[in-house]
């Protein structure tokens, strides 16, 4: 069992990164443009949208990290950069270019990431200035990891970041960090080569690109592709992983067990932040599926009950209408015995059996209906569903659908 | 070409079906429950949801229509009997039982259906007086069909009816009414064998179940099948054909084109009349696909659409945002060159090209954006989508994301 610990900050916790956020102009006032860099050259790997339409800074990244290898990001917020063309791409490279002018690295080792509005080109004007002052203004304090993390968000309420310490198996102490952005179309499914929740994380261990895209993949799939919004998937999704080597362990070129489950436990923290903060959530909602016949069968039962509008609705509405949850993992195909099925809601304000060998509760007992009322009443709803099909379990984390989602999004544009 | 006409009234427009709606108290106020009946047996055939949880009446009515003959059918709305259990099934088996005795038909041959919460019992003292009542006022009146429409409601709010009258191949003049519910809960996939959307539909030609079965499974695919609401689907939908041969047509033991041709345009408006009444609906939504590889992919693209929470969001305030639909399409997996794809708005207010081989005009032209904006104040959209990959189309229907839609899922039960 490795030994972490959860420390503040953010993408500059390790060794050797600052990092900045400044206002260009993509969003109206608030910061839209951010810069990270690394000392020196990193082992980089990115997973991506599999949405079939990917937009340009995804197309420069996939093709600026080829070879494993990055000096830092550029990201604007505010504009996505995507179905824009020939022209949008271009103006990725450009990002790529100006970045690397100011930074003095090669400009075909910078990530370039966009998020906001499809279908606007980038103002390259506005860009260029904004690059141009972030480098002026990069840090390692907290403080500029914060700005970072404010840069990228669109209609994200706070920021998000983490950090944490592990050792390695070879005893070397090292740290990652990570920032995170995306509050509506989230229904993120990465995959390494296919990635708009954005994703940044930076560690100061030694380790190969390919060892981090197999570690990155395994714990993304546990985290960040078990997050539902809205059901709606990105064309700007990504999540990158810059390691610098600077914490001094020995070069791992194959997994750590260590690192792997620091990195699943930032990366929970993460998605657990994006959950809290989705478009217009006044609840936090956490599916736990027990007893499954497999992870695959977990995973989709999960999802699918995060990913009900009525589910949604009703835990806006604090309304036990737990039929619902069931209805979503029948609805999923996965084999479910209606007959044997059990589900617990668990919240701040305890614990209640709603449902037990396929019994309603609620059904003989008002008590359980009100009681069940009660705990809806808090900010962070868990729902816990035993299949009693076999040993295999997932979570999946996502939040309510209130009026200010519709609100939010009809009003997007304008 | 078949010529059909649509005519005014419901299921009682054919020869020989009477039926009735009337408040038995599975809902507050309003009628809650209908029966239909014919002068003679029907040959029968059922579509049932594939939610692997399937509610009591809908195993009743699988048992019951076995061998594809039936009298008629008993509707309750208000209460779903879904996840009832043993006692579920018993009582659904109490209201065909009932039905059979208050109406002189065999009570194995009776189809039950029921709409409403999951996961309370009937009230089987409320549900027997109802059918009592039920069976002394029927009748085959344009009333009589409304009421049965009305009985049948849940949080819809106008009934929704169809007849049309056709030739068939042999010469003979037959007639196709129906009647359908469900405006929340609505993403139906109905199957053979598998089927809250119900739709009871009633004919005087005389065709074999056999082919009923088929001609409806065909035609509900590119209807029904194509409708969504809010993507949950339910444990109680059900579309159920009877065919009691009052027309006098030569008995049909294979499909007839011309009543092919009817069913579907029956289907088709009923499914329209379901879309424009979704829950919280200011909007009514169709999307078209051409140009598609193939009719699988033109489906699953034009689905796509209809259910993506950030298009029916765009939609509800009038936001041409149209990236979200390509990114929709993008996202479901379908074949798509965004370079090529052209995308069209059309309403009665007019049409404009929003996308045209893959420039997003809006991009170039603010007018495009202000027209779009101005066409979208109509209560009726449709988008038409050009993958320019195949000759395939499909056509989706559903309606937009309002307030009223989470206001009346927040508020359920209570």
């Amino acid at each position: 069992m490795a030994n972490i610990s959860s420390i503040e900050g953010g993408i500059t916790a390790p060794k050797g990164f600052s990092c900045s956020g400044v206002h260009c102009g993509t969003k109206r006032r608030r910061k839209d443009l951010a810069l990270i860099v690394s000392v020196k050259e990193c082992s980089s790997a990115a997973l991506y949208t599999t949405n079939r339409i990917r937009a340009a800074p995804l197309i420069v990244t996939q093709r600026n990290l080829a070879d494993g290898k990055s000096f830092g990001a550029v990201i604007n917020s505010g504009l996505a950069n995507a179905l824009t063309g020939e022209r949008g791409l271009k103006d990725a490279e450009e990002m790529a270019k100006i970045t690397g002018a100011a930074l003095g690295c090669p400009p075909g080792k910078m990530v370039v990431a966009s998020t906001g509005m499809i279908g606007e080109y980038l103002p390259m004007d506005k860009i260029r200035a904004g690059i141009e002052s972030a480098s002026k203004v990069l840090g390692s304090s907290r403080h500029h990891s914060r700005d970072a993390a404010l840069a990228i968000m669109t209609t994200d309420t706070v920021p998000k970041e983490a950090a944490v310490v592990t050792t390695l198996l070879d005893g070397t102490r090292i740290t990652i960090g990570g920032m995170a952005k995306g509050a509506g179309m989230i229904s993120p499914e990465l995959k390494p080569w296919h990635a708009t929740t954005l994703s940044f994380i930076t560690t100061d261990a030694s380790i190969s690109a390919k060892a981090l895209e197999s570690m990155l993949t395994a714990a993304v799939d546990d985290t960040l592709n078990m997050l539902n919004i809205d059901g709606d998937r990105s064309t700007n999704d990504m999540c990158v992983i810059f390691a610098n080597g600077e914490a001094g362990n020995e070069h791992l070129n194959e997994a750590d067990s260590n690192f792997f489950s620091a990195l699943k436990a930032l990366l929970k923290s993460l998605t657990v932040q994006l959950a809290t903060d989705g478009e217009g959530a006044k609840k936090q909602i956490e599916v736990e599926i027990v007893g499954a016949k497999d992870i695959k069968e977990a995973k989709i039962a999960a999802r699918s009950v995060v990913m009900s509008n009525l589910v949604k609705a009703a835990i806006f509405g604090e309304d036990p209408n737990f039929g619902r949850i069931i209805s979503a993992i029948g609805a999923s195909g996965v084999d479910i015995d209606v007959d044997k099925v059990s589900l617990s809601l668990l919240t701040e304000y305890g614990t209640v059996d709603l449902m037990s060998d396929g019994k309603l509760l609620a059904l003989v007992d008002d008590k359980v209906y009100l009681e069940a009322r009660r705990l809806l009443g808090s900010p962070r709803v868990k729902i816990q569903v035993d299949l009693v099909k076999g040993k295999s379990g997932a979570t999946a984390w996502g939040c309510d659908l209130s009026y200010d989602y519709v609100k939010i999004n009809a009003e997007y544009t304008t």
